[in-house]
Order: structure tokens, then sequence, then C-alpha cells
């Protein structure tokens, strides 16, 4: 809504922002994938099957215990910076993938989705460059859009942003008057959308550009412990530790109605970000981080995890199959996922996802169409498959309709 | 910190309103006061005692159930307006007080600390006039900063904002291309930090002022359950309802540890605020939504809420009673909260609250000073005392020793 629209008899003025914030893209377009019966790989939901609801139940029993002494403190108002048990935990996780932070420069958030809000309020001006991945998360668009930075997309392929592109990038725009992006927004481990991986060579690369640059990064990494074969490689955090600030969550581990994340941020930063969530919210949930600390305790992780990665990994197992199976004489691409919760398709030329969208529903299917991923010059033969919250059987079947409704409009037949 | 002030070496350059954000005053005067023993009347923080433990473990046992068929939806992602339940029961709560709105004018948010930080979002530009109570709830202050607005103060009483005042400031500004203050933000019931409360007539005064000038109004209420001998008057939603944001929390009538609050918001309004959340946190944790529907069940509030008030009451009068007491010969004020948890107090002219608070510190007690809670002008004689997590001996204690510390600093002796 234009501040124009609203009726003159309205008191109410909007800030300039607010003109671009509208209801999500992605809502709008699930709302059509929401009929009963439909095969739904459009969400970007983890799979409920794998929430621990029993060790939660056992966790809220002894927060709230009779007799508990933390029963009280888990309902009061709490510090700002989150939990000390939590932030302590963090940085031990992270010590194990040789990223080695205080548990000072930890600032545990209302979801990851927070530390993206928190970010952008400590560090972007309005038309602040900024630079993401071609594509990257929607969500984190949505995050930045409020600050009004200029947002710039650096071209990427499979393993991520390219660096020389990147070098190219930076080397033309900041030479007269303009300015250093303020940040570079990553997701090195099985990318929402595409869901591709940074090898790490390509982790190397693109640092080096980025030091020589002066031009730091924002890791983001909500899926990173959801790999099928072996740990993605070390996060770029443990690489140039002044350099990055690290997002993670317990949304995909454990369960995301509890809305817990994290933030690392170099010392210098951290108040800046503590200030921002402080005026934010105050805090993230106590009660909820008593029961994710208990949760955690006796390495529950090490023996819940490995049950998630198992069945994502069939699960994407049988989607990479399907597609391979029906695919077949179309020309159709799709991402190799090593990790995480998606397929990243390309279309045969002429195939837009979002024409194509309304059939795959009434072949009882959906997915969400690329376009709304890209910052700029959506390719619009790319949409998203979750392949977590389907069982097998849906998964092959899904498939062959997604595959009957591409042949159709291909072939024209 | 100034961005000149980060090392060269730092890849790092703060947004320009990163430079307001510093660590909150009130939390580095706090920090004096966190001595064991200490009575401690500085906090902001409901009792204790009134957190509803028993009632948490059991919606929370009942929402993790074995074989519940809420407890994966309560774990799962899930609306940014938050549970349709809850709503429906804040709509239902505001009709009662004579608020007529829909449960899709209703966001449940983080906390009510969040609702602000989404309204800044919405209707704040930079250098955009706002107008605030003397003095006003400094974590709003803090909440509206980073979206940089100009803020000004409407010269109030112990009933809150002058009407004449506020006419008079409305006439002069807006004259010759000054812009209309994008809101006035009013706590009308138990103030903090003040305590004191907007009778009928005032709110009829201001709101007649504010509609002649169209000039709409964010109110905020967290404290308005807690009345000792009859309910405030009707709130300003109820008499405004197209020109009045409302902010509402679950934190001083079941516990804050929850980050349980809500906004109430004009239609036109809501889809804005439904975006700014949505890219803040995604949504209010579900599982804290669910329990506390659990709990709400069978009218819980109206057996636990008049338990908080009746303690509360004991509380203010043995704080009463006790200024009256020691403060006797004294040139002290005090306000007479009839409801909420803050007195506020007016030293001896020549006697400043934050030269006074290591003393009291010394003698055993401590306070908030005012000073914190101006956006402009701080008068440098007033300071908040909480009257609700002491006991009414220590309350007597308390006031004793800071009716000494008073007495000498006044008085040179």
């Amino acid at each position: 809504m234009h501040p124009h629209d609203m009726s003159s008899a309205s008191p109410w003025r909007l800030a300039e922002r607010a003109e671009t914030m509208n209801p999500s893209a992605i809502r709008e377009i699930l709302k059509v994938t929401e009929r009963p019966g439909i095969l739904n790989f459009a969400g970007g939901l983890p799979s409920p099957e794998t929430f621990p609801v029993e060790a939660m139940r056992a966790a809220c029993a002894t927060v709230l215990a009779e007799g508990s002494t933390i029963a009280k403190p888990a309902l009061q108002y709490a510090a700002s910076e989150g939990l000390a048990e939590l932030r302590t935990w963090v940085a031990a996780e992270m010590a194990k993938q040789g990223a080695h932070v205080s548990p000072d420069q930890v600032l545990i958030t209302t979801g990851s989705q927070q530390g993206l809000d928190l970010i952008a309020k400590v560090l972007l001006d309005k038309d602040s460059p900024l630079l993401v991945e071609t594509p990257t998360y929607l969500g984190a668009l949505q995050a930045f859009a409020p600050m009004q930075p200029t947002i710039d997309s650096v071209a990427s392929d499979d393993e991520g942003v390219q660096p020389e592109a990147l070098r190219a990038q930076l080397a033309a725009s900041p030479a007269a008057g303009g300015q250093r992006p303020r940040f570079m927004y990553l997701l090195p481990n099985f990318q929402n959308p595409t869901g591709r991986t940074m090898p790490e060579a390509r982790r190397e690369a693109v640092l080096a550009v980025c030091r020589e640059h002066g031009l730091p990064i924002v890791e983001d990494n909500p899926y990173g412990e959801l790999w099928f074969d072996q740990p993605p490689p070390a996060p770029l955090l443990a690489r140039w530790p002044e350099g990055v600030i690290y997002l993670g969550s317990f949304s995909k581990i454990l369960a995301p109605g509890l809305r817990l994340g994290y933030v690392i941020a170099p010392p210098a930063l951290f108040p800046k970000l503590l200030q921002a969530k402080q005026a934010a919210d105050l805090h993230t949930p106590g009660f909820n981080q008593r029961v994710v600390v208990e949760v955690l305790k006796n390495n529950f992780l090490d023996r819940h995890v490995p049950t998630i990665r198992a069945l994502y990994k069939s699960q994407r197992d049988a989607m990479l199959a399907a597609l391979g199976k029906h695919m077949a004489g179309l020309d159709v691409q799709w991402t190799q996922p090593v990790g995480g919760m998606f397929v990243w398709v390309r279309l045969p030329e002429g195939v837009q996802a979002s024409a194509l969208l309304p059939q795959a529903v009434e072949a009882g299917m959906a997915f969400v169409p690329g376009a709304p991923f890209y910052a700029h010059a959506p390719d619009p033969r790319t949409l998203r498959l979750s392949f977590v919250t389907s069982t097998v059987a849906q998964i092959e079947q899904g498939m062959a309709a997604l595959a009957k409704v591409v042949r159709a409009a291909a072939g024209g037949g």
C-alpha cells in the first residue's frame, strides 16, 4: 500500500520503508498449494517426524518440576545475551568445527531469522550496497529490505559464488566514490534454495577475494548439521574470525516452533548487536532456552541428529532417483544435494515454473517457483523442491506428476 | 562506538543508526545494584511468586503428551500472525473492556517490546517527529531509536499528558512545512516509570486534541490488569478504533520468560505490521502460544490475576506507608499508584538521584534514577521504586535506608 492510498480520513502515515513491505510472494504462492491431498514439495519446513517430542516433554517436566530451582528463573525476564549455559554450548560446538570463539561472542536470538534483522539494523544504511548469492534465501532478502540497502547479486554456480565474478564486481564498483559493500551474505552448506554446497577450494578462493577487498561475510548455516555422507568443509568463521558474522539455528536439529537461533559476532560488533537485540524483544524466551539446555544434556544431539540425517538422505535418494527416471529424455537439470532439504530444478527452455505451477497442482503436486529467490534477473525456468516432508512413495508419485506436466509443456503434447 | 573507532584493519562498517546504540543506561546502573544482600527496588521485574508454575507444568504436559495431536504442530513453523485460538482470546478480552476488534487485527508478538520495534519500522522514517509522555518507558525510547525519529516530550502531570500543552505543541510545530508527529506513545495505566494513571476525563480531553489534529496514538498497556481497587477507565482503543494501535502483554499476568505479547492494529495497518513481523523473526514461538492457550483454559486468569492484585496491593500499601513514615519532614514527593508495580519519587531540591544511588547502595538498598526515562531535560531529582519484588518487611527496611541517605544529603548532616 502506498501512503497516499490510505484514506484521507486516516491519521496514519507510513514510513517510506513500509512501501516495500508486502505479503511475501512465497506466502501467496503457497496458498495455491494448500489443497487437501496434494503432494506438497513447496514448503521449507523440516519433517515433523524428527521433532524430539519425548525429550521436550521430559525437559519441560524437569524445568517446571515441583521444587525446581530453575522454574521461576525460566519464567522471569532474562539477560539479552541469552542463557550462559546455551552460549557456552554453542561455543563448544563451534570449536568442534574448528571455529574458536568465546561464549561472550554468542548472542541467542529468537530464531536465526532475527539474527538477520539485527545484522541489518546494525550494518545497513539506506542505499548501503550489499552482496548476495544468485539465487539466495528469500527470508534474508525480506529481513534486509526494511533498512533499504542496494542489493547486488554475485554470479554463482553449483559451488556458490564465483570468485572471479566477485573480484570483477568489487573492482568495478567502488572505484570512484562508490561504497564498498557492507557485507556479502552466504549460505555455504546445502543452500536454501539450491541445495548446493561450497567445496573446500571454493571457500578458500572466495575468502581470498574478500580479504583482499576487505569485504566481510555474513555466514548463514541453518542446515550444516544435516549432512548425508560426510560433514561439510569447515565454516568460513573458522577461516576469518574477524571478518565473519555467523548465524546458527536449532530449528532444523530440534524444532522451529521453539524459535531458537544464535549469532556469533566479532567482539567489536557484539555490543551493537546486543543493543539491537534488547531494543527488538528484550531477550529470547528464557523458558525455551532452559528447556533446550535440558534437552541438550547427555549429548542428546549425538543420538538424535543421525536419525534426521538418515531420514533425509533416504528421501534425497528417492527424489534423485525419481527425477532421473521420470525426467529421462527431457532437458531438465537438477542439483545433487549432499545434505539439507532441497533440490533445485531447471526446466526446459521455454517452460516457466510459475506458469507450470497451476498445472502441477492440477496433477496433484506442488513446488515453489524459483523467481522470488533471486535479488535480480530471476531465471524463470527454476523451481525448488523440498524432499523432507514426503514419504519415498509420495516422492516417486510427485516426481512422476511433475514430469508429466513438464513433458506436456515442453513437448507441446 | 563511532564507526571511525573501528580498527582500520576491520572490514566492518556500522550503519549510522548503530552510533546511537549503546548498552542501556539502566543496564549499567543495575550492575551497581547487583550486590548480595541488597534490598533491590531498582528492577522492573514482576514478582516470581506470581508465576503459575503448576499451570505451566500441566499445560506443557498436555501439549506434549503421548498421542497429543498438537505436539508436532506446536514444534513446527507457524503462521506469522499467531495462533488463531490466542488471537480470538485477545479479541474477546478486549471486548470485555469495550474495545471491539476482530481477531484478524491481533498480531501475536515476541513480547510487547517487539510490538514497539515493528511499529517503529512501519511508521517511522529518519527524522519523523514522534511524541512521548514526560517521563516515558525507556524501552520504548530504545525500540524507536534505531529508526532515528525526532522525539518530543509532551508536558505531563499526575494524570498523564496535559491536553492544553499538547494542543499548543501541535499548533506550533507543523504550521509551515513541519511534519505532523507520526504518533503519540502513551501508557495510560499505572505507567512505567511513574505509576500514574490517566483518569476518564483526561483520556477524553487528550483524545479530543488528537482527533482534532489527526494525531494517532500508540497505547501501551502492559500493566492494565494489575489494578488494586477498581479497573482503570476503558482503553483509548475503545474510544478511537481507527486512530489507536494497542499493545498488550502476558508478561505481567503470566510470566515474562514466555515472551508473549500482542499488537492490535487498524485493518489498514495490519498487513504492514505482519510483513515486518515475518521479516523480524518469522513468527512468535508456536510452542509458547500453544502452552499459553492451554493455561488460559477454564478461565484460569479469573482465579490467578486476583492473587497478583492482592499481593501487589499489599506491597504498594507497605511502600506508601513506609515512605510516609520515614520521609516525614523531608521535601520528598511520591506518586500514589492505584495499580501496577512502581512508585515515582522526587527528592528535595539539590539532591540528585544518580549522586544518591551509591550512598543508597552503601546503606543497603537500590533504586533507579529517573533521568534515563526522559526523552529530554531529565529531572535529576526523580527516581523509580518497584514495590513488587520485596516483602513488606524489606520495603519497610529499604525505605528507612533511603530516607536516611536522603536526610543526610538534603540536610547536609
